[in-house]
């Protein structure tokens, strides 16, 4: 295994304390319990947004924690779920005396713990669940679809949302209506290897692609012989597409998201692939994002995720942001 | 070699158009030749800032061009020095009257084709050359120090100043003051795999570095064994200011930048070390970048640079900047 770090054990506290160091105009972190938080943070009369996961996401969740995203996360352990603790911490740090909202990516831990938390906390809580892959049903760590790169288009629009005054049950209806209009599918080159495992999660031989993989490197649909660009993006507009048709003659959000391993220049390269194969297959795209937001580690490959923008949700992916991983137009 | 693609020789065109389709408010692309330059262009009697050099290192160049950093980039072939055919098409669409200054990395086929590019042009152009890699002197493809990943901290800094309104020659030694205040180190865990050759660049063992590494894999000051990441830092830490002793005492810019496929986890983790290191050797740190910027094609690995602040140079980095990989403030 090859990585900066000191020791397993102590990666995520001091991959957190960095981003503290090199972010603290925006956030403040915490690590035992380890919590990411606005600096400004309450923001009194706001709905306040706390999301969180497992690590090795990275910038997920932690990233988009600043002005018109995210108001706290919860890093877990590397793909672990984290823990009521550090959402009733969070909780106490940003509520704002508007609500909570709790973005909970589809994975049986974080289900659970987020709604352990919301139970525990004597604060009105409200819950988006994310589930935009459409590779499988059910998975290792699953009960129903992933939540995926998708989550990061359903922080970015709520997170608008929530700035400019919405209540709690719209930011949440909001929420919902954005995860119904997102789907997300991904393939990956090469294995994550954790850390504190220091072994490849999976073996994949040097001519093959795991169509489908889900953000930990579980399995996908198939292990397929490594294509080239157009012909893998022309399959995962199509495996998108089979599942939201209503995409084909609608504007749409087109993200572009590397999982850790993999250079910008190849995943521009992806996406002049990727919006030929949409425009061809009838999408209009009106929004795009390309880079490495929603990570598996030190994997290589990439997803596609489409959101079918409307105007309400368009205007809230323009609005400004100030995150670590995104500040634009403020 | 895993990568997305379609054929090593399409490559580079199709990542440029790409990140044309991906970021059309802020750059136009123009494949034969190949120029990146601002969709604002050209900007009346303001200096164009004009750079380029091999792809597979993205964002840089092309990511930089935008209000407040580069007019225009030519991105030659993959690790290949551009053209002047290029650097003269890039002069016509962006020269607004007030002369062209052309930054330049220390790569003798680089430094060859602007000089040519230069002398061809009928153009009042200047030059800045950087050179602020510390690992070695001469190299694979360099006489004297190799331009590295303080690149991106000039272009910045003489951006803003040309924005701002400076004129060429004071562009010019703004430039060169950056560039000698400024120093860098970096280490490669990984090769990185060259499309059109399909193997990686150099061998390297599983628990060996290559310390001092190049931004084309190119050999450093040694190979050494796997270290843990506060060792790293420290080496990469003495390795500078033993050649910039006055960083001692002087508020610093430092920019802890991956390769290309060292996720954002490890480098947040290798900022906390590589802070903690610079600050127990007097150094302060006023600003700091944390990020994949000057890559190696899919090389795993990071560099540390450290520039030397003044008032001037601070302003400047704080300054508003709206390109497609830096958009802060604007």
């Amino acid at each position: 295994m090859k990585k900066f770090l000191n020791s397993a054990e102590g990666m995520v506290a001091e991959s957190l304390r960095g981003l503290g160091l090199a972010h603290a105009d925006l956030v403040t972190v915490r690590t035992a319990p380890a919590v990411v938080w606005r600096t400004d943070a309450p923001v009194t009369g706001k709905v306040a947004l706390l999301s969180g996961g497992g690590s090795g996401h990275e910038p997920l969740h932690t990233g988009f924690v600043g002005h018109g995203m995210l108001d706290a996360a919860c890093p877990g352990e590397v793909f672990t779920a984290p823990t009521p603790d550090q959402m009733l911490a969070a909780g106490d740090l940003v509520d704002g005396g508007a609500g909570l909202l709790l973005i909970v990516k589809n994975y049986t831990g974080d289900v659970m713990n987020f709604e352990m938390a919301a139970e525990m906390m004597e604060r009105p809580t409200a819950r988006v669940l994310v589930d935009d892959d459409v590779a499988v049903e059910d998975s290792t760590f699953t009960a129903g679809r992933r939540g995926v790169a998708g989550t990061l288009v359903v922080e970015k629009v709520v997170g608008a949302a929530a700035e400019a005054g919405a209540d709690l049950e719209r930011c949440r209806r909001l929420g919902e209506h954005v995860n119904g209009r997102t789907r997300s599918f991904g393939v990956a080159l090469t294995s994550c290897t954790v850390p504190a495992v220091g072994t490849p999660s999976f073996e994949i031989g040097p001519d093959e692609i795991e169509m489908g993989v889900g953000i930990h490197g579980e399995p996908g649909r198939s292990r397929a012989p490594l294509a080239d660009a157009g012909t893998l993006a022309a399959e995962m507009a199509d495996a998108i597409l089979q599942d939201m048709p209503a995409a084909r003659g609608t504007p749409a959000l087109v993200l572009v998201n590397g999982f850790g391993a993999t250079p910008l220049m190849e995943l521009h390269l992806l996406y002049e692939a990727v919006s030929g194969a949409l425009r061809q297959r009838g999408v209009g795209i009106d929004r795009c994002l390309v880079g490495n937001y929603v990570t598996s580690l030190d994997m290589a490959g990439a997803s596609v995720t489409l959101t079918m923008l409307d105007d309400e949700i368009r205007a809230h992916w323009d609005a400004p942001v100030r995150a670590p991983a995104l500040r634009w137009g403020c």
